[in-house]
C-alpha cells in the first residue's frame, strides 16, 4: 500500500450508529491502513445512540453533532488545519444526495454509500455541484475494492479474452426470503420504503452493484435492456428480485440477475466475462481466486498474493498479504478508502469509482423499472456523462 | 436395478457410424446393465463405414442394413421373437421424425435423439402416429437420467422448497467459440444447416435439455418468454447463444442461458430452484452431489450414492454404486435405456421423457426464435399435449 | 477405445452372487465396452442364489456351476473355441489366491480382485505359478483405471514436476464408524476376521489401493516405513485405521493414511505430489480434474475429456466422452477389463497391475503390520519381483 | 465486537521495519477495532529504516527508538498514563524471548510471535518471569483468531462429534521450493539460521500453528509422536519438510504434516477432525466455512457470518460482518489483538493463547527434533505447564 508519510486525512460520517450494519464496516475499513482519522460525526437522530456512538469512538465532545447540518456548519468553522475534509455518508438512500450536495457546496470531499441518489435528475443535480466545488466524491461500490476484480479488468483491457461476447453477473441473496420488514427489521423496512429507497428495491440496492462491476470490468456500456422485475413477498412495495438481458455498446450480450429471495444464497455476486480467446469467473465469496479459462489450453486459477508477480500492478497495489492468507469484504472496502485518502492528500484522481459511476447506476435503475412496466422488447440505458 | 430375469431387449440403431459420437455412447448406455441386445443397424449412408461399424459390434452378417428404410422392412420381416423391438434414433435432426414415425407404424418401439422433429408441426404428427400405433416413444434427455435429478424433483414434489419463486438454468459449452464448421468439423457442420438442424441451432441443441430439466424438475411450465438469440461467429446461419427470461404456471420466474461459445466451458449444465422455504442446487459436471440451501439453517450437500438412505426411491432405483464412487454421464443415459427396455418387457409406461416432452420442445423452439425476431417482450409459449 | 473386432472375450465369475457388491461392478465393467461375454459362473456356495444369479444373467442352465472346482473342471472340458478363457474372483480376500492358482494352472488366464492373497509367501507361490502357466494376472486396483491417473503417471515420468520430494496418499472412508459386523452386515463381517481378511483390516482392504496408486504414479518404491494402526470401534480384531510415514527409493518421502472410521467419509482417496517444479493433486471422488502446480505459475485445472489435446495418449485412450461428461468408477474398472481382454485377443501384455502390484501389495500388507507391533521407527519394505 | 468506551490501548512495537513482513501485518490488525493506538517502537536496527518507518508511522518523534533496550527503558520513564502499556515483538525468533522477558520485567505486557522461545528451557525461565509479573502475555497464533476455529472447538467441546478418534493436520506451503536464501531473499535467510530460527525450520516456523490449531481445536495433547524431518533444498541447515505420527491423552491419533516444499501451495493450513460421531474440516484458505459431516445424515457446510444464528457465541464475537462477506486473515490476527487489549483494560484473562501455548509449542519441536534423530517409533511430549 502508499504510505504518503502525511498527515491523517480527517474524516467525519453521518449516519452510522448502533444497530447499523455499513457504518461499523465503513470505520473499520477507514482504520486499516492508518491513514485516515475519523474526527467526527453525526450518528444518529435520536440523541442517546448519536452520543453512545461518539463515545465509543473517541471523538472529542464537541464533534459528536445532533444532524448533519449541524455538523457541516461548525466544521467549516474551525481552522483550515484542523476541519473535517472529508464526509462518509452511510444514511439511507433518500438523504445521500442532500448531504453530498450540501457537503460539497460547503466545501468537503464526499465518500458516500450507494445509489448516489434517488433519482437520475438528482444525480445530474449532485454532478454539476461536485462539478463546481472542485471536490472530490467518491461511491462505495465496495467490490471493486477487490484486487482480483482489477486483475479481471486488466485481463480484459489487455486483449487475453479478446472480443468479449458475454457478459454474465448475477447478484443472489436470500434475506429478504422472508418478510423482514414485516418483523421489524430495521435494514429490510427503509428498503422497501419508496420514499428512501428509491424506485427500486432489489435492483437499486444490488442490482446496481452487479452493474457497476459488469460495466467496470469489461469497459463496455450497457446499451439496452429487457427488464423483468418481481415481487415474492406479499405486502413489499418494491422489487425483491430481478433479471434483465442486455446487449452492450462493444457488441457483447448478457444476462444480470439480481435477488434478494434467493433462499440460502448469502452475498453470491459472481462475474463471468468470455471473448473470443477466453473466458474469467469470478465470485466475491472467494475473491481471493480468479478462474481463467484460455481457448484451448487448460482452466487456471489466479490467486491473490502479494508474491503472485504475475498479477497486474493495479491488482498488486491492492493486496496486503502473501498468497494464501485471505483478504476479504473490509480490505476490498479500505482499499477505496486508501485510494481516496491518498489521492486527497497528493491532489491526484482517485480510482474510487465516482460521478460517471452514480450517473450510470441511476440511468440503470430508471431504464430497468421503465423497462419491466414497458411492453416493448428493448429499452434504450442512456446518460451522458461528464 | 431392476432385473428382470426376462430375455433381453433387441434393439437396432440408425446412425452411429464411425466418427459419430452420440451413436457409440448410446451403445456403452445400452451395454450396462445386460438387458438389451443390439441386433441390427444402420450405421452410416457410406457402405464401408456402415460395415465395419457392423463386424465391429459383431452383428449378424445380415443385419447391417444399408438403409433405415431396408432396415424397417427387413426386421418386420423376420420372425415375431427374432425381430428388432425398439429402433434407436442417433442420426442428424432433420431424420429423427420421419424415421420415428416410420419405425411407429411398423410397429417399433422407437428411442430417439433429441430434438424430437424439425417443427413442432412434425412432433404433433408424430404425436399423433405414436398415439395410433401402440408403441412407446422415448427421448434421449440424458440428464434426465441422473439420480440427483430425481432428487431435486422429488424435494420440489414433496414440498422441501415450499412455492418456488425463482428457476435458473444454464447449459454453457466453449467448443463453437471457433469456427468449427468451417475448419470441416462434422458435429459443427450440420448443426448450422437449418435444414438438418431446425430453426435453431444453440437453442434446438442444447437449450432444449437446459428447458426440459427446468420443467421436469421444477414440475412447472414455462407459459411466457423473452429470447435474446446471438450469432458471435462470423459465416454461421444458426444461433450459437441465447438467454431467456421466463415465467412459469407456477408462479415462478427465471433466467435460461444457452451458449457454445462461452470459451473454456465444457457441457456446464446446472439448474438453481429457490422456494419460500430453500433452494437447491445441481451441476451436470459434479451429477453426484445436490446442494440443499434450507431456509434458515446450514447449506447441505447431499451426495449420491446406494447407501444414502434419506435419498428418495426415485433416486436410489437410478443408482449402481456407494457413495464417493463417482457415476456420470454413461450411467445415466443407462438409466434411461434400463428404463425403457424393463418397461417394454414388463408392459408398464416408461419414466423416460416421451412425446409429451418432444412437444414441449419444440414449441420452446419455435418460441423462442419468435420472440428473438419480435418486439414484444412476452411472447407465449403454448402447446396442447395429448 | 480399441476395437478388435474379434470374437469376444468369455470370461467366468467365481462369487458376486445377489447381495454381495463388488460383483455386479465387475459385471457392468465388463459389458461397457462389448469386448466380453460372461459365459458361466459359481455365483454363491447358496445353491438358491447361485442359480438365481445365473438365471438373472441369462447363462446357459449348464454353466451355472456350484462351486469354483466344479466351474473350472467343466469348463476345461469344453471345446477350445467354447470354453471359458479368463476367470473374474470376486470372493473374499482367503479365496483369491487358491482359486487364480487353481485357474491359471487349469489354463485360464485370471482377474482377481486384491489384495491377490493372504500373505507374501502365499503370493510368491502364485506368482512362479502364473510364470509357468504362461497365462495373464490382473488385479482389481480399479483406480489405476482412471484417465487423470495415467496423466498424472505420464506427467512424472517426463519430468514436468522435476525431482519428486513429497508423496501424501490417503484413503479415508466412514462406513465403519459403527459397528457393522456386530450388526450383521455382510460386507464388514468378513473384513473383520483374519482367516478371510488376512493379517489386516483397513490396511489390506483400503491401505492397499492408496499404496499401489503412490507407487504406480510416482513410479517410485517405498523402501522403508513406519506404521501406526487402529482399532477405534471395539470389538473388532483387525485394524479400522492407520497411518504410515515412508521414504521412497528415489529419494521422496510422504505419508499414507488409511482408515475406514472418518466418519461421513465416502470414498476419499486422494494423491498428492510434490517435486521441484511443481504439484499434482488428484481426487477420486472428482476422477475428472487433475489440478496441477507449476513452480512460479498460476495453478491449472486439467480435465478429463476426448478433446482435450494436450492430455497425453495413455489419458485419451481411456476417455469416452468429451469433456464435460463426466466418467466415473465403472468406466475406470471398465478400462481395466477392456485392457485385459484386449491383450488377451492380440497376445500383447496388459497395463493392467498384475503379479509384481500383487507382490508389492502383500509386502506392504505385512510390512506394515510387522511396523505396527516393532518398537523401531523405521522397516524395511522388500519383496523380489520377478 | 466489544466496545469499551474506554482509552485506546497504547502499543510499541519491536521489529517490522520496512521489508519486514509480519509487522505491518500487525499493525493493520492492530488498528482495525479502534481500540489501540501504536505509540512507540524499535523497528529497524538500521536507523534509517527505523526513522522511515516511525515517520510513515505519525509517532511522535521521540518515541521512534534505536533499539529494544533503550525504548522499554524510555517509557519506562514516562508517566503512567502515557507510557507504553503492550509491547509487540514481530523480531526474527532468537529475540522473542529476551524481549519479552525484559519488557515484563520493566511491567508491560507483552504480544509475540511465535515460537516465544529458542529452547523450552528459555520458554520456562519466561514462563516463570510473567507468573512473577503479573502482565499479560499473549502468542500470535493467528489462527486462533479465526471464528471457524471457535465453531469447531465448540463443537468437539459439545460433543457433537462424540468421542475423537482422528486429528488429521497439514500445514503445505510452497515457498521454500527454491532456494530462496541463497538468493538473498531476508525472510528465508534468518529462518534457516540455527541461532536465530531455532532447533527447527519448517517445524519450529509452521509445523507450531498446526500443532497449536490441533491442540485448541481437539481440547486434547499431543502425549507421544513420531517425526520425520526432511531437508529438501541442498545448502539448508534446518529442515524444510516434516511429518508426524502421533497419540494424544485423549486416545485419539493422528498424522500432523508441515512442508514448506509443497511446490504450488500458499498457506494450506489445514484441520479435520473425526469422531464417533462425526467429521469436521476446516482450511485456512477458505476459512469462513467449516464442513460438518454428521454421522449418517447429510454433510452440512456452516458458513461465517454475524447473522447465522446457530453459530456459538465464541464465533459471533469474532465476526463482523453477514454472511457472504468474507472476512480473513487480517480479521484474524485483529481478534486477538482486540482481546488482548480489552483484556488489558477489562483486567480479564484473555482468551488469546499465551505461556501454556508457549510451553506447548517449545515442547513439540523439541520432541519432534529428538524423535527426528532417535531410532525408537514413540517419543513423549512432556511439559509442566502452569
Amino acid at each position: 500500500m502508499d504510505s504518503t508519510g502525511q498527515s491523517k486525512v480527517r474524516v467525519g460520517m453521518v449516519g452510522g450508529g448502533d444497530g447499523a450494519f455499513i457504518g461499523e464496516v465503513h470505520r473499520q475499513a477507514m482504520r486499516l491502513d492508518g491513514l485516515i482519522e475519523l474526527v467526527c460525526g453525526a450518528f444518529s437522530r435520536d440523541p442517546g445512540n448519536n452520543n453512545r456512538s461518539g463515545a465509543v469512538l473517541h471523538l472529542e465532545p464537541g464533534r459528536c453533532y445532533d444532524a448533519w447540518e449541524t455538523l457541516l456548519a461548525a466544521e467549516q468553522a474551525r481552522p483550515m488545519d484542523q476541519r473535517m475534509e472529508l464526509l462518509a455518508i452511510v444514511t439511507p438512500n433518500h438523504l445521500h444526495a442532500p448531504i453530498a450536495e450540501a457537503a460539497l457546496r460547503a466545501g468537503f470531499h464526499v465518500f458516500s454509500e450507494k445509489p448516489a441518489a434517488l433519482s437520475l435528475a438528482d444525480m445530474q443535480a449532485l454532478a454539476a455541484t461536485q462539478a463546481d466545488s472542485g471536490r472530490l466524491y467518491g461511491l462505495a461500490h465496495t467490490y471493486q475494492g477487490y484486487p482480483m476484480v482489477w486483475q479481471a479488468r486488466h485481463m480484459v483491457q489487455t486483449g487475453t479474452l479478446g472480443r468479449l461476447r458475454k457478459i454474465f453477473v448475477e447478484y443472489p441473496q436470500g434475506w429478504l426470503s422472508e418478510d423482514l420488514a414485516g418483523q421489524g427489521n430495521k435494514q429490510a423496512t427503509w428498503r422497501d420504503e419508496p420514499a428512501k429507497a428509491g424506485p427500486s428495491g432489489c435492483m437499486g440496492d444490488i442490482g446496481i452493484h452487479a452493474f457497476n462491476l459488469a460495466e467496470f470490468v469489461s469497459g463496455q456500456r450497457i446499451e439496452r435492456l429487457c427488464a423483468d422485475l418481481g415481487v415474492h413477498v406479499a405486502g413489499r412495495q418494491l422489487d425483491d428480485d430481478g433479471a434483465v438481458l442486455f446487449r452492450t455498446d462493444g457488441g457483447a450480450s448478457g444476462v444480470l440477475v439480481a435477488s434478494q429471495v434467493c433462499t440460502g444464497e448469502e452475498n453470491g455476486l459472481t462475474l463471468r466475462l468470455y471473448g473470443e480467446r477466453g473466458g474469467l469467473d469470478w465470485r466475491q465469496e472467494e475473491p481471493n481466486s480468479l478462474v481463467h479459462r484460455p481457448l484451448g489450453e487448460a482452466l487456471r486459477v489466479l490467486r491473490a498474493g502479494v508474491d503472485q508477480r504475475w498479477l497486474c500492478d493495479e491488482a498488486l497495489r491492492r493486496l496486503r498479504l502473501p498468497a494464501g492468507h485471505p483478504e476479504g469484504y473490509l480490505e476490498a472496502m479500505a482499499n477505496l478508502y486508501t485510494d481516496f485518502a491518498t489521492s486527497i492528500r497528493l491532489g491526484r484522481t482517485p480510482e474510487v469509482p465516482g460521478v460517471a459511476a452514480g450517473l450510470r447506476g441511476m440511468a440503470f435503475i430508471e431504464t430497468v423499472v421503465a423497462s419491466h412496466h414497458g411492453a416493448n422488447k428493448w429499452t434504450t440505458l442512456a446518460v451522458t456523462e461528464r
